[in-house]
This record gives structure tokens, sequence and C-alpha cells, in this order.
């Protein structure tokens, strides 16, 4: 009885993210895919799941996945954008397949900025002597990020009955400076504060920078492999020899959760670990 | 006698920057300038003051000044880059400009990363769609501040009897989001993030992050005129008319006071308002 009556008390909370156009970029591996796997369960039929990557077969193999799944057979439609989104024309081709592949009364557009590179770890910030290749990296990392956010948000303008959501996969590295990853900490600052300045001039829009702690991808790999600092890489070592990463799959869960709970204050920075 | 005996405890301070490299960017007006100014008063003879900024007319009246001037008759040598620091050319020639001008016996060598722009504030964050605009931004407003800094370090690298400072001009906007500013706030906190990881990297550098406060210049007279939030903007025009911005004199004196004290932590974001 008295569970019964707490249940009454609580508010009925929506497990599903309605029928969405859902785009995640880097979606060909690691965190990116595991997010596209998870959140395809969560969508309803004739949602639109698009993803891009620079990787057309990995993509592929994915889309194929994804259309044998359950979400695939109940109605999930699922597109690939093959396309690098260091080069201008990415942003546009992403924005252009958003407005082809969407149907007209979704309840929810969900855009996840998950692609980014980790630079190279290999050396310190004053070996950064050539202004071209710290332009590269934050035109990947920083450039790309604002534009097709600000391109995917104006297609899709606000209209009663739709919320917007714009997600940043963010980083420890956005918070707290780490020897010899210069790019990666200042392009996921840079994009924290990016993401915080649109949540103030959009109250509509739904921001959130999500770190999703230290995931074991490819990209640890590299990292634990390169990294100059002999401290950090050491520390990443031990973190994986001791099973302290994450998968993807636990830190996916929190991001979906709260997604589907829809009560963080926009604009937040919120890690794994805090939650 | 009881203050003779104090004063007798207290070590003695040095109120000079000794012989000294000093460059600064951005030197051709607002607070590039008045540092100029300020800190050549604080050079010791035979200390090199290598100014850089886009117009030549202005630097070379400043350059004329100082010469005229108490510091520039005792034997200050200054000379002018003139270079567009959006450039990747402007990098190489202001590291060139420093090895050749440079005497060997300098004690300390002083970087002032003073360049920036305001970028487009009419706009907010959905309307850049174009990567472009957001590239060549971040290319002079951070990009050219790592690599310049890396072309003078490593062109000047550590020795014994010699200090090495990186001065980062900072702002509020590192780390408080304000609307219709996407471009200023992300480029401030980037640069931010760029030089806390310096310094934990290099432990013999004094890297600081200075936030000026609301300086009275042409920069501010753009933000009254064109900021696009009428809130932010409103805030701008109030500060003015009720005489709350502050002279780049005093917060450049703050700064010179940073540099002659000495003590400030390495890497720290230290605001006018908070010394």
């Amino acid at each position: 009885m008295q569970s019964d009556v707490i249940s009454d008390m609580v508010p009925p909370v929506s497990r599903d993210l309605g029928q969405s156009l859902c785009i995640i970029t880097g979606a060909s591996r690691g965190f990116g895919r595991c997010l596209a796997l998870q959140i395809a369960g969560l969508l309803k039929p004739r949602s639109v799941l698009l993803l891009v990557a620079r990787s057309g077969d990995k993509l592929r193999e994915l889309q194929a996945e994804l259309a044998a799944s359950e979400a695939g057979r109940a109605g999930l439609v699922v597109r690939c954008v093959i396309a690098d989104l260091g080069q201008k024309e990415a942003v546009e081709e992403t924005v252009r397949a958003a407005k082809e592949t969407c149907p007209i009364d979704i309840d929810r557009l969900i855009l996840i900025n998950n692609a980014a590179s980790l630079g190279d770890v290999s050396r310190f910030a004053l070996s950064f002597t050539d202004p071209a290749e710290v332009d590269s990296y934050l035109s990947l990392n920083v450039s790309s990020a604002l534009s097709l956010t600000a391109g995917v948000m104006s297609a899709f303008p606000q209209r009663q009955g739709m919320r917007r959501y714009v997600v940043n996969i963010s980083s420890l590295c956005a918070v707290q400076p780490f020897p010899s990853w210069v790019l990666y900490c200042t392009g996921k600052a840079a994009r924290d504060m990016m993401f915080r300045v649109l949540a103030e001039e959009e109250p509509d829009l739904r921001v959130l920078n999500y770190a999703p702690g230290p995931l074991d991808t490819d990209m640890q790999v590299e990292a634990r492999a390169n990294t100059g600092d002999t401290v950090v890489r050491s520390s990443f070592s031990a973190m994986h020899s001791q099973g302290q990463l994450l998968t993807c799959e636990e830190s996916g869960v929190k991001l979906m959760k709260l997604l589907l709970d829809d009560d963080f204050p926009s604009g937040a920075h919120l890690d794994f670990y805090d939650l």
C-alpha cells in the first residue's frame, strides 16, 4: 500500500525520447557509436537518426546493425552522412541531410556534438609554433561544432510542441589543465564556453555539456601510447590496468538518463562522476 | 625606531623589471599601448621593447613617443613589427625580430599576449553557420597566441639568470558567458586554458592570465554600439555613463605591480577587481 501511495505521488516520467530527429557526430566508433545504439532504443517509430562520421564503412556497418535492431524493425529511420567535419562542406551537408530526411512532425530535436580529435599529445605547448596546426585542430573541434549547431537549429527553429536539445560531449579537460594535452584542453574549454553562451542566449534550448569520464575507447589507447607527460601517461596506464576506465555503455546510460529526466540546468557542465 | 626595525625585516623588493626583452602584441592602441608606456618606465637601459601591431602609423607614433621619453633617452631600445597576427607569417616575423634585436645578456623575457579582436557581437551564436568565420576568429585570438608564445620561448630557452614571463590579457568573458559575445567568450576561455596547460608544463615559466576589467577603450565603444543582446548592451552603456569604466592606466598599474611583486601563482586567472 505504502509504495503504491508513493508511486501515485510521483509524476509520470516519459521513458522514451518521443518522435525525434537525433543527429550524432563522430558516430562510427567509440562513444558516438555507443550513443547511437542506446538512443535508438529510446526513439519512437518514424524517428530519424542521422549519423555523421568520416569512415563510410564503419558508419554503414552501424546503420545495418541498427536496421536489424528492434528499433530499426519498428520503423526507426537511420541515415548516414559520410563527411569530415574539419571541412566546411561537411557542416552544410549535414544540415542539408537533416532537412531532407526529417519528418515535419517531430517533437524533439537532439543534436549530439561528439566528433573530436585528441590532437598530438606527444608534444608540449611550446612545440606548437605553427599556427596552421592549431587552426586545423580548432576548426574540427570548435568551429564545426558551433556552425553545425547553428545550422541545424536554424533549419529547425523553435515551434510549439517541439523541444530542442544540444549536447556537447565535454571532458574533465574542459575545466582542468593536463600537461601535453594543450590542444585537447583548449578545444574542450572553448566548446564548454561556447555552449554556455548559447544556453544564455536561447532559453528555449536545452544545452548540456556532458563530461563522460575516462572511457575505454581508441582515444584512450592513443592517450596511453602517446601522451608526452610521463605522469599523465602513467595515470592513464594505471586506470587501464586497474580496470578504472568506464565502458561507453555505462557512461552513455547516464547521458540517456539526463535526456530522459530532462531536468538539468541548461548550459551546465555535468560530469559522469558527479551524477 | 620601530618602523626602522620593521623595514629592516622586510626583504628589499626590486621596483624595476631589470634588463628585459619585452614583447607586447596589439601595442598600437588601447590597453596594449598603455602597457608599452608603463612598462617602458620599469625597464633598465639597453632593454628591448618589441611592439607588434597591424597599424604601422600608430606604432611608429608610439615608438617616437617612447624614444622621447625618459626611458628612451636612458637607452631603451624600441622596435616595431608591423604585422597581422591572424597571418602565419606574423608569428614568424615577430620571433625573428625578437632574436635579431635582443641583447644576449637579458635577465628577463616578458611576452604580453594582448592582441585580440571582439568578433561580431551584433549577432547571436545561432547565426555563426559558417565555420570559416569562426576559424578566422580563433586563428587571430587563439592559435597566434599559442604559436607566438611557443616561438618566442623556444627562441629564448630557459637558462640560469633569466626569468621568463608570459602574460595573457584575459577577460571576465573567459569565465562567464555573455549573450551575443560567443566568439569573444570562446576565444578567451580557450586562451585561459591554453596558458593554464602551459603553466603546468613549464614550471620555470611565470604564466599569468590577467583580466583587466572593463576598460574605456575603442573596444568598449564597439561593445556599446554593436552588442546584440539588449541587456548586455545597456549594462555597458550604464557603466560608461556612470563613469564605471576603468582607465587603461589604472588597470595597467595593477598588472605592473603583479609583475614587480612576482608572487602570483603561475597559471592563475587574476581579475583587476580581485586584486
